[in-house]
């Protein structure tokens, strides 16, 4: 019963769509078709009843064969720590860590490129789910403003770095590199 | 002056797109091309000024040979009663049939169920077109936040029934699946 | 030290994005590889320290090698003026652009008219820049939803003229059209 790693799973994923796009599933299918062992790393924290239920609402839908660690903040920490070879991560999702970073008043760009300068050199691979948020209306207030320009910097990052990246809508996945 | 019921327009299509994306007149044109029955099932209703003006700028554009028909609720129900083989049907927009289920409080995903459930025996093909509002930033209110979750669960359910799903932006179609 | 042109760079392009998703970078560079010569023309009008940072970000990034004229209304007249075979000129960006016509009260179907008409006619490339902006929930104020509206509408037009179109997410370009 070891543990399987496909030859597909890239050494770096980014799954990116926008809310209820199917991003999570679509992500949460690649590693499991990867690999039997394979590690969540959830950035969520539990604020509210809404929150809670889509924690739970995920979790129910990956079932079993899934270790599950919660980390808001040291993404780069954690995944230095944690990758393996055989046990592919999943990281759902950065645009909640950025949040988590916002209200933390952490400095953004320097964490990001933490986490970015780490990704090269981790011991296994790692899918990172994130929600585009920059294709509406430009919000009214300041704080949704900078959200959205600190996620779309992420993800311009992130995109350079990963080997393989996704947009996913209505389900359906669109390679947009890899 | 038969109707020509071209080969190309499958079973059942998804076009997806955001606010003005040109998605209505790609739709249009699909059908428009592969027959010249066809009949236009509108689940818009005529609240205020603003959308009188929308249905009347559609139905100017689509110009002659088409049928129309209105149904803000039972689109599974007219479905079944109005599919035919020579007559491909437009349904003209699934974010407006959630929009209308919301306001009279019915249950949304068994509507959506029940809506998926008929698109594989009908009669004849349909083409869905609907909104893309996922993309943006997460709305403040809670109202907005469960519509487009309503919304984004029926396009996965709707897409991986589909034959053809497309997303239209600028005009341009981009094939996702088919 | 002559400009070289490119026979890559199309006699015009759309470059459509969301915020922060790199179109402007991935503009740039579209232009910057076919051409020593280039020409900025930039439709902000620095209203607040917000956007003169944002400015001053691109200017920086963009570097030597640009001459920049602004031009916040009459897009088609200094198109034609500025016209040069061996200078491409980018239009960063459209978006900001349909928002000056509305501030101005302009007429802005004439307006875009207006500017479709030249396109064809221009004695040497260009790229257009916009925001995407009509991905996300149905904006709350009647001013937002006509500014999206016209945005939209902009954007089939360019498109339908354009030679190449691509869409840009998180830097990463898709080609739509060309």
């Amino acid at each position: 019963m070891s543990a399987v790693t496909s030859t597909t799973l890239a050494p770096s994923t980014l799954v990116l769509g926008g809310a209820r796009s199917g991003k999570s599933a679509f992500a949460e299918k690649l590693v499991s078709d990867a690999s039997r062992k394979r590690l969540y790393l959830a950035t969520a924290q539990s604020h509210d009843g809404e929150m809670s239920e889509r924690i739970s609402h995920h979790r129910n839908r990956r079932g079993a064969g899934w270790e599950t660690v919660e980390e808001p903040i040291d993404l780069a920490g954690i995944l230095q720590a944690k990758a393996r070879a055989d046990r592919p991560i999943l990281v759902d999702c950065l645009t909640l860590w950025v949040t988590n970073l916002m209200v933390a008043d952490r400095n953004i760009d320097a964490e990001i490129a933490r986490l970015c300068d780490c990704i090269g050199s981790l011991a296994g691979p790692v899918v990172f789910v994130s929600n585009e948020v920059g294709l509406g209306i430009v919000p009214d207030n300041a704080m949704a403003r900078a959200f959205r320009d600190h996620a779309g910097r992420l993800h311009q990052n992130i995109a350079a770095i990963a080997a393989d990246v996704y947009f996913v809508a209505a389900g359906l996945p669109l390679k947009m590199k890899g």
